[in-house]
């Protein structure tokens, strides 16, 4: 159960602060729901900041969320890669540190689309490594073993994103850009970025197998390895499509002798209205697998056996 | 987890026959996803059989799935009120009635914008259903109790949809009708069947309290009832979007003086890529609040505590 702290952007666990666990604080730009407050609950985020619409969250609104769910075991924050966030989410932990709050941070980069890694943004992988961290945490885990294992899932995940069509901030009240009636976007971003190459639509699956070649590469994917799949919605894509893609993606892994651990479809991390999806391939080992089926209570990451 | 009969369009849990329980089974047309094998799972149903789009599953895909589940304690079937599912559905259960089969049915008619109860149409509150009866079975209660509660739970709810753009079956390749750009269509069914009204758009708030106001009255709501809320989007509807309409729909409540139970949002059962989202109100009783927080392990429910 959640509870919204009224006026500042900040949702928390009913029970917070929970003693004797490592807290995980999250956050950004709202337009990505149910990202960021959807996955506040036990075994993943003990609390979520939301922004404006693609704006970064307030140094001031962090640090109301790490103060709210600080339980005495050390914070962390997982952070992803935008300018804003990284300065506001940074400047929030420096505060705190000197109050004595034991706080660290891991900077998520998934997406694949950017070939420099230290360039690369933080996208919807950003659920898989609240998953894994927050369970871990819930285990009772030390903040450095914490923050360990959401590293290892950030250094073993790729993402790359479609769209179909653009979004518009309600703030500004036109579309961020434009995209003809058979034009497709690959590699965009989380806020209406443009992507790393536009190009005539093609079907569902020409345009899986281009996602799933460019994920597959840039993490050396190799016969016998074992992965967790995710196919995300970007807000307007019916769940219908996101299973064809879910099929075309598990034919891939199978027929490259890649083994699937679970696989899941769904709107968990999306760009308001956007038309289009992403795929998340994450490598798996021993205790990430452990850790994706732990339970959870979040109102928005399903249920997994 | 699942397991895909090959060929005939039934899904069923792994573990099925499951001995010693009533199985739950439901269907219906494709399009409406995650609606219905998302919900297939321990607790809710035993198995989904799906149709083309927007057309029933035949008596002959029907009989595979009650076959599949039957574990000797009978077999309640979850219809929706459409003639073609009535009728593949009841010939189904005619013939494994004479093979012996102990099994039984329940209508759902949740759709309130229909004034005339046997005309009402099966909507989103069939995922309720399956919850609810689907919670009663795993329990190991038999098939006239299981029977009962699911016909509690459809005498005690309703629903009202209202659609912003049409959907396009891929079978037919145009629009099902066409909204103009500052339309609405409110009381829409779930395949785009026409609505009672049409009128001109209006801001999410106003929208909500119509639709509420519509359920609220047909229900006969009154200060001190408690109910489960669903906000469901059509398919092409953002999360944030449904978020705006629960707050709206809560506020309502709280000023009407109606306790709420619990409230989920999301994509439950769709119209393909329609714009749009429906309401669902349950009144709920002891019984069926334990059912609702029952553990569950379907891929599309959300996890409710």
């Amino acid at each position: 159960m959640l509870r919204n702290i009224e006026g500042t952007g900040v949702v928390v666990r009913t029970d917070s602060p929970v003693k004797g666990t490592v807290a995980l604080v999250s956050g950004g730009g709202s337009g990505h729901e149910p990202l960021h407050a959807g996955y506040v609950g036990k075994g993943m985020l003990s609390a979520a900041v939301a922004g404006a619409v693609f704006t970064s969250p307030a140094r001031d609104q962090i640090l109301t969320a790490i103060n709210s769910v600080n339980g005495g075991n050390g914070v962390l924050l997982v952070i992803k890669n935008y300018s804003g966030d990284l300065m506001n989410f940074k400047l929030a932990e420096q505060l705190v540190s000197t109050s004595g709050i034991k706080v660290s941070h891991v900077v998520v980069n998934d997406d694949v689309a950017i070939k420099s890694r230290e360039n690369r943004r933080g996208v919807a992988g950003t659920v898989l490594v609240h998953k894994i961290a927050g369970a871990k945490a819930e285990a009772g885990a030390e903040l450095d073993e914490v923050k360990k294992i959401a590293e290892r899932v950030i250094s073993n995940m790729g993402s790359v994103g479609v769209a179909l069509s653009s979004c518009t901030n309600p703030a500004v009240g036109k579309p961020i850009f434009t995209l003809g009636e058979n034009e497709m976007e690959i590699g965009i971003g989380m806020h209406g970025e443009t992507g790393v190459a536009r190009m005539e639509l093609q079907d569902a699956d020409k345009i899986a197998e281009m996602l799933y070649r460019r994920v597959a590469d840039d993490l050396e994917l190799k016969r016998g390895d074992e992965v967790f799949v995710m196919i995300n919605g970007m807000g307007g894509t019916p769940l219908m499509e996101l299973y064809v893609v879910a099929r075309k993606i598990c034919d891939l892994l199978e027929s490259d002798g890649i083994k699937r651990f679970r696989a899941i479809a769904g709107n968990f991390a999306t760009s308001l209205e956007m038309a289009g999806f992403s795929l998340t391939l994450l490598k798996v080992d021993v205790e990430m697998k452990q850790m994706l089926l732990a339970p959870q209570t979040t109102p928005a990451f399903p249920v997994l056996v």
